[in-house]
């Protein structure tokens, strides 16, 4: 398997201890009151995701920011979503910058969206659909200087709708054909992963089952923490981690005082300390 | 069958005798040489879109503009988009605005998505993936003002590669499959339609039979205006006309001198006469 920048990113950041990605999906409204004291709203964003990102960085293999928290803010959000990542490029050019904006058109549009994400926005990975086939990624898949996370299985309610139809002559789950697919077939770049949801630690062990040491997003790990252990344990790599573990709200608003940052900071050292354990416990 | 304000546009558009619609996809290095006089690239790219309209609204029944084409372009691509919307609101709040972004994430983030697409931007119609199932669409289904366009069908090369899997216990092809779907349980505000491509009259002819009257937009028809009679032929609706029959490039760039806007028109009114033909040799 080949190794893209977005591999050796990750596993540089996995070897020096740091396992947490933190989802910068803001939400104003859950802001601490006294940032509410900076009028411009891109601004406000910004500041928020600034001290964020100082003070859960040591833990960060990646920060992964969802696209519809921003898109939501039209202009502003915008404004925000660039200098956010602008910023982490500066300060942190170790750290992966997933853009989860689960894009997927035909070719001709990818070439624009890779455009928007990649060198526009200047993300690191992007997050896609795969329903109009392997060809059509393309313009992402080519780019082995950035990364594309394929959606695979999700922990949503009612995912299992589609995700869980038998496919083909053998049966085999529909989530599970794609993360196979992906493994076997897309990722001639060495640079895809896949994604899994925390809440079925036997479905992730299942995707680990056919995707060799590819990287997995793992999503919903829910303000509790959930069962990192289990999620460790039946998604790890053989060489390497291999989990990209995504928290968010957990992280973002620990606290919605003053001492925020610090609170972030507690809650992504907890986490990571919690997946350090998991891990070498293997 | 419910009818959402969606289908009565459409229908009321169809009954005008305008079945045409403008894909506003826009390509700067494609726009004609002297409006590269407008310094200002976001006016620049409204002027263009104006003029279109102005020439093509007497055929049209909806406008599509398709989000990565204005993504790429970053800030001014966001400000296009939206002065181009506003634009269309004030001017013909009688055609359907569709913005092509395939959105789809779960539920809680399509709220973000949702209010993004159909309240900050104030399109009437969104395009969505359908893999997360129908639960996580909820938060755009349930905007029975507003209209759900599902990923079904394509003519991309290479789109069969998943959407052609055989599904379930009866072997369905999974893009028939989801479209049935549609049809059959996530429609009930009466909201819903879903793709086919214009490259195979067969294929779309078997999704009309699968989703009764709902409209289904038809893409990739070509420059060369494609097998316009064969697609009316199989996918029109029994009741209605029951197609959005999209073309961008054959009408945008019908010509690229000064005359650009007349070009445009008579593409336009070509395709829908071609169009118009079909549906009543019937």
């Amino acid at each position: 398997m080949k190794r893209s920048v977005f591999y050796e990113k990750l596993e540089d950041n996995w070897q020096k201890g740091k396992y947490v990605c933190v989802g910068l999906d803001i939400d104003v409204a859950k802001f601490p009151e006294h940032l509410s004291a900076i009028g411009q709203l891109d601004e406000r964003i910004v500041e928020f995701n600034r001290n964020i990102i100082e003070a859960t960085h040591e833990y960060a293999c990646a920060y992964k920011l969802n696209s519809a928290h921003y898109e939501k803010l039209g202009l502003d959000g915008h404004k925000a979503l660039k200098s956010t990542i602008l910023h982490l490029r500066a300060t942190h050019p170790d750290i992966v910058i997933i853009l989860d904006a689960k894009r997927g058109d035909i070719a001709d549009t990818n070439e624009y969206y890779a455009e928007a994400v990649f060198d526009e926005l200047g993300a690191d990975v992007v997050t896609v659909h795969p329903y109009m086939g392997r060809e059509s990624l393309e313009p992402f898949l080519r780019r082995s200087d950035h990364g594309v996370i394929v959606m695979g299985a999700n922990s949503a309610k009612g995912a299992d709708e589609l995700q869980g139809l038998k496919v083909g002559p053998d049966g085999e789950l529909l989530y599970k054909y794609i993360c196979r697919t992906v493994s076997e077939k897309w990722n001639t770049s060495g640079n895809c992963a896949v994604t899994a949801g925390a809440d079925d630690p036997i479905k992730l062990g299942e995707i680990r089952g056919v995707v060799g040491d590819m990287p997995i997003l793992l999503l919903g790990i829910g303000a509790q923490g959930g069962d990192l252990e289990a999620c460790v344990q039946a998604g790890a790599g053989r060489q390497t981690f291999g989990l990209i573990v995504n928290s968010s709200r957990a992280i973002l608003y620990a606290s919605r005082g003053t001492d925020y940052a610090a609170a972030a900071h507690d809650a992504a050292r907890n986490m990571n300390e919690s997946l350090k354990k998991a891990y070498h416990g293997l």
